[in-house]
């Protein structure tokens, strides 16, 4: 027994393309059961019906549409296609299921999208909820990765799923498998890493993933809002590119040339409010370009390093980045006439109070006292009544 | 015949380390002529110019200063040491000369300095104005810089100076010298590079840019505040940072660690209000760490090629950042409907209007209409009644 609420999502995946803006309206207006129908001519709209659509429309700033009638034309040559309970039924034998908002198992974050919110999410892995867009990061680039791009996401993924962050990546080549696997490489936890695809999910696209996005399925969950059979078309990686951000806190573009879908999705997340991510990478690398142009444009925060990323995850929590190595130096703090008194006291002879006041210009007095708090930094010693600059100093 | 203001500017600097915030205010109360004879003694200060003194350092926020009386006697050891006509004669006899606000090779630029301009300029090199600081570029970085800071040190200056910048720089190694170099060999102006020395000029320190500096001073100018002899402390230093920075419109880090004097520089500029710019590099680089830093915390923006340093250098000028060669793809600026449609046209067979409207999921009219856009865009093209998309596309 399937309830009539899931098949009619099922259904509506397939006979709206993702982020259909006048159908997802009117799934709001009048309910997915009843959306259905009217979208596929069992009943009719009515007028106070299209006023709903038509507000909701203009709210989401989608301006005018052309009318019930001509979106019904739109959507009519897909309704003999529809077989909700056959894709149900391969969802199944997949070992897998639809989930829709009104399961437990929906990610609480897509909410963030609005009337973009997906209609449902075909679903192959674990049956364990997704983790809080807090704990997820987004690790995104290009498919033709180079392999300062693959160390670096390596690493990122590797040290963000052993701290128990989530992966979020889109399943293809270069960047998005070497963030996978890394994550599952260091994972500790269920659900280290989410594939979101294009297209749907009973094949694992591109072919030459299959072996990794079974795993990632496996340990993790392989998700689309696209029913099975569905072709990754270009205009459904862009939509899906939204669906990475939302489910995400921070979405992290590693490497990414000038034009790049990663960047589609670093801006889905800007738009949502989400922090964005670029790794800086070689000037000379046309990987790196895109990343640069967003760093550059305000679109991204410069990243260095996995620490860095926790805190744009989780920035009232505590900072997890670890301090640079030579951050601090022992001559930090020092006073101008200090420093003064640093610079001129030498490092192999040894020298009177009387010549460092003519070398330091400054008066005996300030000579003797900086000298006083120079021996307790540890940075001057006195040696057969002269001054000289301690080997920490130098 | 020398008049007595050079006179007193020239004893003044050997006097007061570089931006001694007493000596300055004085200087600027009384004249040099009358500071000079206060600081030796030869002259008494009086309530009024003390008066004048505390108001100058406070407006400076230099805050409460020990009195004329403490700074007297931490000017005195020097006093001894004072002969500005052998220094001058020195600058001569080298082929140089002392320059003083008053002059009409006094860089403009450096009144931004307020309080903390220079007294005077030891200025090695050719007798000719040093460019407005709109046509000057700092750049800055690393001793021990990489082969990749050489090489986008190379590339920027020298595309720089083929444009008529002048490049300004600290005659170290490392960076600096790239920088010097480099600016040389794009030369076709006169002015090509200006070396800002820590030490006096009378040597060319550090001693294994000897002949570069040299080539420097023959070609372009190599200037310090210190007069001849004045050893190069790590004080000085940081003042000279001062300069560099107040000399350029824009200061650009090439190579720092997370701790380098180029971040001092940087800072300098940020100070005056002057553009700061910064060269990502491989997270795994050390000597990156540093611009990346500047661009994570907004000290500086990230600037990955010499059209981008033109463009911050003058921003109310036409940009001279040349677009990146990939920018646009046909497909930019299609509508929604488009991209679908697009995405639906097979590559090598072809396919009906009718076709079209159940895989794209839109009306046959809207099919039809989008056809016609793609076709007049050489997107797609009609073959034997059906349609496909054209090599364009792909």
């Amino acid at each position: 027994m399937i309830d009539s609420e899931r098949l009619a999502r099922a259904a509506l995946s397939r006979l709206l393309e993702p982020q259909d803006a006048v159908g997802l309206a009117l799934v709001r207006a009048a309910g997915a059961v009843d959306a259905l129908r009217i979208a596929t001519g069992r009943l009719a709209s009515g007028p106070e019906l299209e006023r709903d659509v038509t507000a909701l429309l203009a709210d989401n700033g989608t301006g005018s549409w052309p009318g019930m009638n001509a979106s019904l034309k739109r959507w009519a040559p897909r309704i003999p296609d529809l077989a909700p309970e056959r894709d149900l039924a391969t969802m199944h034998r997949l070992g897998g299921r639809l989930i829709i908002p009104s399961d437990a198992l929906w990610p609480g974050q897509l909410a963030d999208l609005d009337l973009h919110e997906p209609l449902c999410l075909w679903w192959r892995g674990m049956e364990h909820p997704l983790p809080a867009a807090a704990k997820s990061v987004a690790l995104v680039g290009s498919r033709d990765s180079t392999s300062y791009g693959a160390s670096v996401t390596g690493d990122l993924a590797y040290w963000l799923a052993q701290r128990g962050f989530t992966i979020v990546s889109g399943g293809a080549y270069g960047i998005d498998a070497h963030a996978h696997r890394a994550a599952l490489a260091g994972a500790g936890e269920t659900m280290p890493t989410i594939a979101v695809m294009a297209g749907g999910v009973d094949r694992f696209y591109p072919s030459g993933n299959e072996d990794l996005l079974r795993t990632v399925a496996n340990q993790g969950a392989v998700l689309a809002e696209v029913p099975p059979g569905s072709a990754p078309t270009r205009y459904r990686f862009l939509q899906r590119n939204r669906l990475i951000a939302a489910l995400s806190s921070v979405t992290v573009v590693v490497e990414a040339r000038w034009r790049s879908g990663a960047l589609n999705t670093a801006h889905h997340a800007e738009t949502l409010g989400r922090a964005v991510g670029a790794v800086p990478g070689s000037v000379h690398s046309a990987n790196s370009a895109g990343c640069h142009r967003l760093i550059r444009e305000g679109g991204a925060v410069c990243v260095t390093d996995a620490g860095e990323v926790a805190e744009l995850a989780s920035p009232s929590g505590q900072s997890m980045a670890e301090p640079a190595p030579d951050q601090r130096a022992d001559h930090d703090g020092l006073t101008l006439e200090d420093l003064i008194l640093l610079d001129a006291l030498p490092l192999r002879s040894t020298s009177s109070v009387e010549k460092l006041t003519t070398v330091a210009g400054l008066s005996a007095e300030s000579v003797r006292a900086g000298l006083g708090r120079l021996g307790l930094l540890g940075l001057a010693e006195s040696e057969r009544g002269g001054w000289k600059r301690s080997r920490k100093a130098c």
